[in-house]
């Protein structure tokens, strides 16, 4: 929600900005007609990409419909996954870890070809409700897997069903395709101060 | 994980770029030796600052220990409330919702103030791993409870306690205090472009 624009003076002034701030609020409500899936990314230097798409997937559960999560390059599981745990979720990992670990420019491939033929099949699958990507901006980064097969998918995707992408460096073509587009900018950093990554905070 | 600087020419240097890059990550890993709860602050005009507070609400949740969320102004319960309800959460809402549409402005206080004693409950738990004050910020920017109160409160939090806390705006005084700050910027909103808000994305 908006943040004020100037302090009240009394509660009566708050009540007479609060009264305009409504009515301005309403009209772009009812301004906003249209319903369908998006095509949503995260990107930038900052936490939280994956963790606000997690947070996504998790109201998209509540609702009941049927959603898929494909992890690009990760290789441990996520502990909110054994929370998350239903029949209509799937969760897919592909990939061997960190690329500065597997050193494997050709297994990275393999690994990324196998989660997009995944990503496919449930671009196809009309009960599907959501699909998030995560990382494949880095393995788009990386030129793993070729951009305009991706974005061609993408431009095809399903009216209702919402697709989800995470990763730094988002291309520039994907941010124009998209419909909502969030920059998580990195203000302050425990790490750069000697904190360890920690277990319910990082993983 | 960070993108390549450089596109690699070959698999080999592919291979001594990604080892290079092992041992510089290896190092900075090996400098983060401290483990400590965090202040956490999520701000910016961007989506996803409570969604991504949630998703770390989860993962919390799957170590087991206790949590507590406190969502100020907000009035609606969110879905994935029902999913993750277990004994190890407690989830308080405070406040009548928007203050445009309460346009109440000593009630939106008396409420924060409910909250906040709350709040000051769980700082006080040693079992309390993890506490969500979800749109605070926008508290503080509404002066609906004194800066000075809340600034010291957090000055003295518990050593391994988790404090996450959402919203625009955020305080200079509070980023300075905070150990990790990331800002959602906003690139693309669907609201914008005539897109309602939908359930399972926006609530």
């Amino acid at each position: 929600m908006p943040t004020p624009r100037t302090p009240a003076a009394s509660d009566e002034d708050h009540r007479a900005q609060m009264e305009a701030l409504q009515t301005e609020m309403h009209a772009k409500m009812r301004a906003a007609k249209e319903k369908r899936g998006l095509l949503i990314v995260h990107t930038g230097d900052g936490k939280g990409k994956t963790t606000a798409a997690f947070g996504m997937l998790t109201r998209m559960l509540a609702t009941g419909k049927k959603c898929a999560v494909i992890q690009f390059i990760k290789s441990g599981a996520d502990p909110l996954e054994k929370i998350l745990q239903r029949p209509t979720l799937t969760w897919h990992r592909v990939g061997g870890g960190f690329t500065w670990d597997t050193q494997d420019r050709a297994a990275d491939i393999a690994s990324c070809r196998e989660g997009w033929d995944l990503a496919l099949r449930y671009f196809a699958d009309p009960d599907c409700a959501f699909v998030l990507l995560d990382e494949l901006n880095i393995v788009l980064a990386y030129d793993y897997l070729p951009k305009d097969e991706i974005l061609t998918a993408l431009r095809a995707k399903q009216e209702m069903q919402h697709i989800v992408i995470t990763g730094r460096g988002a291309l520039p073509e994907l941010i124009e395709l998209a419909d909502l587009v969030t920059e998580m900018r990195e203000i302050k950093h425990p790490f750069k101060a000697g904190i360890k990554a920690q277990r319910g905070i990082d993983f």
